[in-house]
């Protein structure tokens, strides 16, 4: 590894880790040269809170307008109290079910133009900037070492598909068939005779967190990936499966422990298999843990 | 459109609005320039029957070798005995559903395996050449056509999307994420304690014919085509979606009639929404049909 493959990464056993498997995975063949990222806290800042809970509270805030009912509501009353206890309570599956329903009716493209209105104007909830600056520049630059090695990268996220496929390209790189998440149901309508798609009031399948990221990048993919980064518990058996097929592999876990340039927190988002702290699986396994406060020479994308 | 960008196609209508096609979608934007192909009988061979019946039939007699008692079961009486009739009768959704079960309990990796070692010896029912040889070379070439203008080419099949990504890359360069097919379940299991997929007994959600392949490119590509190519009612849908959107938009359709070369017969595969022939339909939407017998110079690829 040259000195400018990972320039924002500080020397250490991360940056080490990434170099030998980097170097490693020149052996293996081109089409198995695969890596996954989650996005949520792995790619980007996921405080104060998701990104994707931003916009859904920005339709939820129109749709109450025109239809105030909707406040009776226990999941909108409390996303629009920004009552975090509440939502906690509620729980992810069933907040993620209600903001699904707020799209109902959608086509594909009113609902990507909306992403695509909200980031043009969203700031980051703390620091005021666009979600662009939000991203991690020592990521981004992983990004671009594996894909210097022929690596295809995919990203594997528990928010919405469509979500975060509205931007994929424009902040990843990343073509809307590359990206995998929680799905929408589909179904065809007609008007004036011609089909359209439209987006149901339900979930398809599982939240992609946890198990179900496995199988939906099986059933989208069909790649089976030696190297995996994430942060959080709902990425577990994701970094185990990218590490238990054929070497070289490796599984990155980031760690936000840097409360002066990010936040300092331990991720509990997807915690649905195991009550293991994810750090602890990262120990367990031989993870390579990346510190943000120790790691990385910078932090945002600039 | 230069002579040799179509080599194996014959001067006329389909060859004239492919190239009038070519030259408009000059000014698509690049991420819009999306293709879909359907697979059997579209871009090789889907007669004396599917190559994927085939390989079931193969999974068949080696299942009943150790399992004599799976001769009862309807479905697999018909298919050891080559019963058309019984086949037609019984329907294509549940013989599908039972051909999943046969390969329940595999992982993707020993699936893809099985599929690729047909793939080396099987050989057509007919004329006894490899299913390579059994490619359309005219929509080899436009497939070759479409790429050079910068087109995304995707396959959408009724087939199982793992059998058809088993292939997919060494026959039409397309890589697994870019197959959309039909969808079996899986489910994740811990052997010494490491993660795996396996196949379960089940299809997950609809057979990919009709209204269901254009909620599938939704869902796995995320990617509206302006250019569709099929040759059954099964495509319908997807053929009507891609014209029903951005211009410059195509959609083809395939005809088998050449009886001589390739099979003449008129395919009632994926007839669920509408009993409209779908050269009716591609006559009253002014779709583009293409004649094997008249519009191709050759047929097979060498």
């Amino acid at each position: 590894m040259t000195d400018d493959t990972l320039p924002t990464w500080r020397p250490g056993l991360a940056r080490d880790a990434v170099g030998g498997f980097l170097a490693a995975a020149e052996d293996v063949p081109a089409e198995e040269r695969v890596a996954v990222f989650d996005v949520d806290g792995t790619l980007w800042c996921e405080k104060p809170r998701y990104i994707q809970l931003d916009f859904f509270l920005a339709e939820l805030q129109r749709a109450v307008a025109s239809h105030p009912e909707l406040e009776e509501r226990s999941e909108y009353r409390a996303l629009l109290a920004g009552d975090q206890a509440a939502i906690a309570d509620i729980g992810l599956v069933p907040i993620a079910a209600a903001l699904v329903e707020l799209c109902e009716g959608m086509t594909p493209e009113e609902f990507e133009e909306r992403v695509r209105g909200f980031f043009a104007d969203a700031r980051h909830g703390d620091r005021g900037v666009s979600m662009r600056e939000m991203r991690y520049q020592p990521m981004l630059d992983l990004v671009r070492a594996l894909r210097s090695k022929g690596f295809e990268v995919f990203l594997v996220t528990g928010g919405g598909t469509e979500f975060v496929r509205a931007v994929s390209r424009s902040l990843f790189g990343v073509p809307p068939e590359g990206v995998v998440g929680s799905q929408v149901g589909y179904e065809l309508v007609r008007v004036d005779g011609r089909p359209q798609l439209r987006r149901t009031d339900e979930l398809f399948g599982a939240v992609n967190e946890g198990a179900p990221k496995i199988s939906n990048i099986q059933r989208l993919l069909g790649r089976r990936p030696i190297f995996a980064a994430g942060n959080s518990p709902g990425d577990r058996e994701m970094l185990e499966y990218a590490t238990s097929g054929r070497t070289p592999s490796l599984a990155i876990l980031v760690e936000h422990d840097d409360a002066e340039r990010e936040y300092a927190y331990r991720s509990v988002a997807g915690t649905f298999d195991s009550d293991e702290p994810i750090e602890a699986t990262a120990e367990r396994l031989g993870w390579t843990s990346v510190s943000m406060r120790d790691d990385w020479e910078t932090v945002f994308a600039r």
